[in-house]
């Protein structure tokens, strides 16, 4: 037992946390997910990474690593979640078709045993070929865009749209791997024993 | 149906493909795998990715798109292919760490039909951070190594060596999905309908 608990609705992030061969529970957390225009992007999602840990510390044992994350797609320094509807879908795809972004993720590794506590974010760019009108409403009818951030999904079939990318893919899934396995080695958690 | 058929016994390759929710059927192709020094490596691996989807061309029905592909990773010009033992993965693992290297995919898609034939291939820049000895060790004892060119699968724990890429993610797992999808539309399968 790794005493691993992910604070995710994400079957995203389950499946990539997955990959590092540890076990681990899943715990949904609930918390606001406000954006503060006062702060940067890269401030607001590590305090909602670091929301999502903190709302499960009370129910959780002493000794669980909690890991809380979020991911927001930004383009021109406007931030994109999820669409609230096809039309907005629509809007999101076509704003990103031709053009590259940055995928943010914020994450947080909490333990109430000695409060310890590491955050961090990771940015990754990402560069869309041009997606014709029809493409967009054939993708949007697949209903792979609605539960996601900026409206695309690059672990499916929103892979076509993507030219390219640079920095970390698992970050633009939704989890940044190589940054949570390290945080996990400052708890005394080894992926490779 | 598609009319699909993926020429590869990879189970990653499969993988990938699926991602384009089309039907296909998986047939694996038996050919030469033998690197001609006077071609340049990318000659080199679109020859062995049509030589993959020709060795499939008699025994196929006329409509039936046969995709081939073969992948390899390069580092200072000098071509990484599967580890024939762990000393070997050790010395590849060892070369990759904190350096940078190339992952290529060389790509063809043939239809006896109409002898229509599309090749090409996709190069992504994949950079790892330092790696211990002992956890080069570490993951060499997972058995993760010995089927993949290079000794690392970036889809599975080799993601923590992985400090970024550039380029197309799908390429380093072994299909650039977004020229498939393009070559196919080529063939008249759309992956949006």
């Amino acid at each position: 037992m790794n005493n691993i608990v992910l604070a995710s609705a994400s079957p995203r992030r389950k499946e990539l946390l997955s990959q590092l061969c540890l076990s681990f529970d899943v715990i949904p957390a609930e918390s606001d997910e406000t954006f503060y225009p006062s702060l940067s992007i890269e401030e607001n999602i590590v305090r909602l990474a670091l929301g999502k840990a903190k709302a499960l510390e009370d129910s959780a044992q002493p000794d669980k690593i909690i890991i809380g994350a979020d991911t927001v797609v930004c383009l021109d320094g406007k931030v994109l979640g999820k669409p609230a509807s096809e039309d907005e879908a629509f809007s999101m795809l076509k704003a990103l078709s031709g053009r590259t972004h940055h995928v943010y993720t914020g994450f947080a590794l909490i333990r109430k045993r000695d409060g310890k506590q590491i955050t961090g974010y990771e940015k990754t760019e990402v560069s869309f070929y041009h997606i014709s009108d029809d493409d967009i409403n054939a993708y949007i009818k697949t209903a792979e865009p609605h539960d996601k951030a900026g409206a695309y999904g690059i672990q499916g079939m929103g892979a076509v749209f993507v030219k390219g990318i640079s920095g970390d893919y698992s970050n633009v899934v939704g989890l940044p791997l190589s940054r949570i396995a390290k945080a996990l080695g400052e708890f005394g958690v080894r992926v490779f024993k």
